[in-house]
């Protein structure tokens, strides 16, 4: 895998000053026009051998183009903040928006190679670790960045002779330490790990590009031209059509027999017993929340349902039982301006709770899979490939001990028609009805539909979604608090 | 002043029944009406003797309002993401935009207050805190906020009471701590200091409410309608007139004689001197940045200048110098839909840098006091109390240990028109000359004013302006990167 990059590349000197003037206009150019059109985001990841050159390169390519468009991110020790948060929270936070480029130094393969290398993980968990990447950039491809991932290679030799020159000269003495030895001692290792990373993780969408390091002219010029012909392609590519890639159809329902039709909508609580488990309930959570092993834990609850029912009242059934200070809740409402310019779930990743805290989002990531979904507000290629999207999603909150619970609030559509009245007659302008509403009631199939395939998608053992019948308000505000409490009571080991 | 919360106030149960649940349709309408019409944000301190119900109360404001609409803030330790940056980064960054509503508990009042008490801070330090938090609070005030501060007060033995009770009852004896009782002890001296700071920080835009807090049900409901009557007020108000309260004008210039009109333009440098000294400068820099008392420090650079001064050149002959991981560059465009629902300086505190690090404004917070006021996109009042302001927040960051260099790089009218010509001949789309620049050339006496009154009002010994002579941009490059070293070296105490 590494053969060509050990030829011993260069580039004289004339060549160098012939086609780098060009080359400079033509990123230039590029660049300017990716920042005019915000057509996409660059994520450019520069990574490979220890100094094979990273942090120059970084530097030419901040010379070569406008370095106002570009951010460079070196992350190196986590901060508190982002321990408190799945891995890559780091990165998301991070994300360029649309028609800016993002340079990352010190990417997402550090940790998993060098852990192999020195034996804190096992090749299985390697191998899940790098899954996990593939699935992240494959995300981020499709959500239309262009993924550049330049790899910067030196043989054994090469390495060693760089170490020494660097440790020769005094003005470049402090950037030889004695981890960078200790790293070439195993440079067998690392070079047997890498190229099994490399291979595993170069995919059709973000290939590795394999540049030897030794000559800084050969790699300059190599990398340049690779980010200049990937960004023209990209910039003079036509419109993509509007999503029309054949993907299989859902299972029809031939027997009519849906999930949600197997909901009891009618059960009920008595009045008397709603008071009695409610305070029971709340006070049981409360105690929940100052266990001693509480603040190794963080709370996601998601609210989905039918319209008019009853997420609000749930929510507020939770939020009495909680402290102001723990809990945070997130209406989901159209996204702004700078949530549009980064894929989907960036603006779930920065309302991750911190540990020991709530977040209650009223509407979620799901929207994507629902109303989206029903109304054609994205394509079909968009809200199939958000399942998996999602459940990775999940996956890494819950990896990091987030107890993640997820409420459907059915009603039937008799109850729907009561309460929509109902707030009509009230008048009470925080209950208005609106056209859309009425619209959304129209597609009730639709959305039933959509809501028995999410359910079916989507819930997981680790994130498993709850069903609850809620004709009765009573009877599902005490299903959500049940559930809640039973969950965190398990995260507990309870 | 704190008599009338000493009185033993108190309400009955049947006014409690009777007024609540009109007041709860009173408070939820108008945070309806504030998230509609998005008028304003509404910022609101909870503070106050220990035990004083503080929790409680914020709890029973969630429950009466809308919780998803509110977000409550206990800051307690500082984040190192917080510790980095200047003291009031941490409140900055959880702002509430216009239509929502941000309670605060552990309020920036709570560490001078403790801090005096036990003595880390003397009187005149006190008093200084005390100021900078009069005038961040003004500055809320003038951006539109709705500040409300209340404090929730106990008497001496009030709070004995109170402590006993909570160590009485086994559920709420965890909420009694050493501290708590310590803090006891020193209620005399609390009291003291706390109404010296009550005293002095009640303007007129947001005066201290003080409440009895013994009572409950007299504290939820004296804050509950407080709060509804101040919502309502500022809702029903018609809309401001268009900022025409009289402002004393800037002095006028009688004799001409401005501070720009003194720079010598005709100043040059000789090629061959240039490039020896760009090559010294940018090693001196380099050296700077890898001195082990830098990391300590952070760099923040404020470029402005005439169009076509040649900002842009010289960001970038400061940025050869420097590792791409260590410097950002914020170039200042139009505000994103986020910035916007917040004070204006917002989007500025964002963007301040970690230890070590640089960040590069390419036009700056200064836009307020340049383009705004000459183009008229802000009030007069708006940009007139902007000096202040501006001032604050430089000394903040410079308090912070963070160097605050500002250039304005200034050419002559001839020379800058010779520069819009070249531009229109090379036809280059990155330089392309809009109508917008020529008409900003018209108004080339206007800017002038608004340059020297900018100089005059904001170059502070703390965070002075370095006017460069920028006819020839060699010139103009070496002086940068020498201003730029030695403000480094003086804040290394070299």
């Amino acid at each position: 895998m590494f053969e060509s990059a050990e030829l011993g590349h260069s580039i004289s000197k004339d060549i160098w000053k012939k086609e780098v003037p060009e080359l400079r206009e033509n990123l230039l150019d590029a660049q300017l026009d990716l920042l005019q059109t915000k057509k996409f985001p660059v994520v450019i990841l520069v990574a490979g051998v220890d100094c094979a050159g990273k942090g120059e390169t970084v530097n030419i390519l901040n010379e070569w183009m406008d370095p106002r468009h570009i951010e460079t991110h070196a992350l190196r020790d986590l901060t508190d903040e982002e321990l408190e948060r799945p891995q890559m929270y780091r990165y998301w936070r991070v994300l360029p928006p649309r028609g800016k480029i993002g340079i990352f130094i010190g990417t997402w393969y550090s940790a998993p190679l060098v852990e192999n290398v020195y034996g804190t993980i096992k090749n299985a968990e390697l191998d899940q670790r790098l899954e996990r990447i593939i699935r992240f950039e494959k995300m981020l491809c499709d959500e239309g960045a262009l993924v550049l991932k330049f790899w910067l290679h030196l043989s054994k030799d090469q390495q060693k002779k760089k170490l020494k020159g660097l440790e020769k000269d005094p003005s470049t003495r402090w950037r030889v330490t004695d981890k960078d030895w200790q790293n070439y001692k195993m440079y067998d290792t690392f070079r047997k790990v890498s190229e099994r990373m490399l291979r595993s993780t170069s995919t059709a969408e973000s290939p590795w590009i394999i540049v030897e390091g030794s000559d800084p002219r050969y790699r300059y010029l190599t990398i340049g031209k690779a980010l200049h012909s990937a960004l023209r392609q990209r910039l003079d590519a036509p419109a993509p059509p509007e999503h029309d890639e054949p993907i299989p159809p859902m299972t029809p329902s031939i027997d009519n027999l849906l999930l949600l039709n197997t909901l009891d909508l009618k059960r009920t609580i008595k009045k008397r017993d709603y008071e009695d488990q409610l305070e029971k309930l709340q006070g049981r959570l409360n105690l929940l929340t100052r266990h001693d092993q509480f603040r190794k834990l963080s709370v996601v609850v998601v609210f989905e349902g039918n319209d008019a029912a009853g997420k609000g009242g749930s929510i507020r059934r939770i939020t009495q039982a909680l402290d102001a200070r723990q809990y945070r809740i997130i209406p989901v409402a159209a996204p702004t301006e700078e949530e549009r310019a980064q894929p989907y779930l960036w603006r779930f990743w920065r309302n991750i709770p911190r540990k020991g805290r709530f977040a209650i989002f009223d509407r979620s990531w799901y929207g994507r899979v629902l109303v989206e979904r029903v109304e054609g507000f994205c394509s079909r290629a968009d809200w199939m490939r958000a399942y998996g999207e999602i459940n990775d999603f999940e996956e890494q909150m819950v990896r990091n001990r987030t107890v993640v619970v997820k409420f459907w609030l059915a009603i039937s559509q008799d109850e729907q028609l009561r309460r929509f009245k109902e707030r009509e007659k009230i008048g009470f302008k925080r209950f208005k009805i609106t056209e859309e509403d009425w619209r959304n009631r129209d597609k009730w199939p639709e959305y039933e539909r959509a809501v028995c395939d999410m359910v079916d998608r989507t819930s997981t053992e680790i994130a498993p979604w709850t069903l609850v019948e809620a004709n009765d308000k009573n009877y599902a505000r005490i299903k959500v608090l049940k559930t809640l409490c039973e969950r965190i009571e398990s995260a507990l080991g309870k």
